[in-house]
């Protein structure tokens, strides 16, 4: 099987054409190859599939087979991957997804796909949408316990749940101490992944994700876009910013005009292969 | 740069054909390229080279960059990569390596490289040697003091220092907790290896091993020796056992003809690429 592997900004997966290999059992597959020592090693499987509805349809599988929704960086790898192949010379594309139809636009150098800008959708503001137990419509800057403190949350959806809280400094926080008591707190019936942000500067972030099932990752596209977004609501933020994650850094913005988050990011392929099952 | 990555029993070496391939800063490349989000993901790198003195040369780099002497692991799956690659037709081949020349008889099966055996040595006693801090001349059934407790302990050098505890379940040993007591016990100048091994019966072991630098890992070839010789000493094993390391199953035998301790095991080929430098 010849696949291509690929990150954006440290999320990584392998990348295989639909179009000329046929993958008869992608679940077992992506926990074969995304083991790190016995397979390829990647943060699962993604597959490049032709579409009814637009220019391309993505399935994507986490490492322990479970098929995922939507990933903001695979997305952005699958236009690079479609582009500089030669699939396609189109320069804004369609994609197919579990979650609905997303649009890419590529920014290129010399010809090869550098970045690329992925609409990300609208964010869900709706405590029961997101979804969180509370008789509160929605859930910004809101006080809740933890661990025998106060802590004021942000909460919102960008397709699964995101709670936010701000803090002086991103380093200092115990993440894995922490992060699975936000995830597994009484208020989010569905889990919740988390972002730690701190404010470098109005335009300026820095965060670190706690992934629901995951733990902490280099970088979390729907993460980087709650991130922004609560970071707006609670005016600590404008419409426009730069966001550093542990694997990247990624620009996004929420529009006013059509109130849609963008994100734009890198996409890199790291190398290109022929995989031997055992 | 085309490479291909290869794994025995789970340590697994990015391996670059240098009969092709020019590596001109082979300590970086191995630091990019070992790296598992944004290089290739491997414990290190390895470099086939033509030999002088022997069939082929062997060097290999950590994923920290330093060049380390000698793997039996990484030898197994260089005798597959000649024979498999069409190198050579030996079915014995001779390797130079930082610690000599290793004799490695290669196992088929259709034409394929499905085992290795590697003469490994003959195993170190001497205290000096080893080395140990110590008046005795030999470490064997030796008591000290660990964590306030006494602790028998085992030590000799297979090229490096191993020190072997047995205990009666290797699973129930927290073994980042003691594994660092043991590596930086001031008995060991130069620090040392860890293995703790449970009998199964008398053909037939269990160990886990913690490594010096490197913490718990999947296999350790010289650990799997050095385990065996150590039951050996102490008359709980045989002449020939099988041994279960986390990532696989070795097989080692310490010959009473010439003293050298021989290691049987799989070499397997995950997959073949071309990695494009960021």
């Amino acid at each position: 099987m010849k696949f291509t592997k690929m990150h954006g900004a440290g999320n990584d997966y392998v990348y295989v054409n639909g179009f000329v290999e046929t993958i008869e059992d992608p679940a077992s597959l992506s926990i074969a190859i995304s083991d790190r020592h016995f397979g390829i090693g990647a943060d699962g499987l993604v597959l490049i599939l032709p579409s009814e509805t637009s220019d391309f349809r993505m399935r994507i599988f986490n490492a322990d087979g479970s098929e995922a929704e939507m990933c903001g960086n695979a997305s952005r790898c699958i236009a690079k991957y479609v582009f500089d192949h030669g699939m396609t010379d189109k320069t804004s594309i369609t994609l197919e997804t579990l979650s609905g139809q997303k649009r890419l636009d590529l920014q290129l150098a010399e010809g090869i796909v550098t970045s690329v800008r992925v609409d990300m959708g609208e964010p869900i503001l709706s405590s029961k949408q997101i979804p969180v137990h509370s008789d509160e419509d929605e859930i910004i800057d809101f006080p809740i316990a933890l661990d025998g403190k106060k802590v004021n949350i942000t909460a919102l959806s960008m397709g699964n749940p995101h709670v936010i809280i701000f803090v002086d400094n991103v380093d200092e926080i115990d993440l894995p101490k922490v992060g699975p008591k936000v995830e597994h707190h009484p208020l989010f019936p569905k889990r919740t992944n988390t972002e730690f942000v701190q404010i470098l500067s109005p335009d300026h972030l820095k965060m670190r994700v706690w992934e629901r099932g995951s733990g902490e990752t280099l970088a979390c596209g729907t993460g980087a876009c709650a991130a922004t977004v609560a970071s707006i609501l609670n005016e600590k933020a404008e419409r426009r910013v730069t966001m550093e994650l542990k694997g990247g850094t990624l620009f996004i913005e929420w529009s006013e005009a059509d109130n849609h988050v963008y994100m734009t990011g890198p996409a890199t392929t790291v190398f290109e292969g022929e995989y031997f099952p055992a």
